[in-house]
């Protein structure tokens, strides 16, 4: 079986438990995700709030009928860049067990083909600097590492 | 007069010369903007895609009836961090000529604000790493620069 037998469509509510069990399922996500059974009710708030905005797609890749990767791909309009769309991917994970079958590379070719086809000029992500395996993942197929990302906490 | 004068309010049509001119106004963003009377209509075209959504916020300060700083500041609902809201910042601008009274501050100060309103657990932002007067600033504000930030131009 190959990457290519994999379907991305956009993900419903019934993904909603794969898709947080592969964002707990690392060293950082498990810090910040409660997999619940069932999921604690600010998930499926969340997921509402996405699935009725256009410019956002939680997307899932599912192979024999079994979710296996997911990514949150949003389309932001802008002023910079002569009011350039951009597009940027969240939350992109493939199930821990499938890692190195190039399902990751194909979740991003269709991320990129999809933006191109939605008219944005970028595809735009931050990676934890602690996830160099990431870094290279990116850098393989094209992004380059010009930023510095940084956040607040308000909590 | 000090920085607490400037007023922060929703943009309108009309600031987008303001803004625009704020964008190009530095080393990278003078290479990727039009500052042309008028300007071009893809500008206009992302003001309303900007004005109609209410998860984005095209904002400027404001000192004796004058622009003098922009920023856009967009709410992401995520199903990541529990199904937590982000809020993130791009093109934040503030005059050249009145760099160093403060004015930064009291933008991004305004901004943290907006966000806790709105409920969002963390404000994220990306700099081209070559902004390090950029970096240090967000830093004393308690901004840590945990990530790298990756893009892939599609033109």
């Amino acid at each position: 079986m190959t990457p290519e037998d994999v379907l991305f469509r956009q993900a419903t509510r019934a993904d909603l438990p794969s898709i947080v069990r592969m964002l707990a399922d690392d060293e950082l996500g498990s810090q910040r995700e409660q997999v619940e059974n069932p999921l604690p009710a600010s998930y499926y708030s969340a997921f509402e709030q996405i699935n009725k905005d256009p410019n956002h797609e939680l997307i899932v890749g599912e192979r024999n009928g079994e979710v296996i990767g997911t990514l949150h791909l949003m389309f932001l309009p802008s002023v910079s860049f002569q009011g350039g769309l951009r597009a940027q991917v969240e939350s992109v994970r493939v199930d821990k067990r499938l890692h190195g079958q190039g399902i990751g590379s194909e979740m991003m070719k269709w991320v990129m083909e999809r933006a191109r086809q939605r008219g944005a000029h970028v595809v735009q992500l931050t990676t934890h600097k602690s996830r160099v395996d990431a870094h290279r993942f990116y850098e393989r197929l094209g992004f380059i590492g010009s930023h510095l990302g940084m956040k607040i906490s308000l909590k």
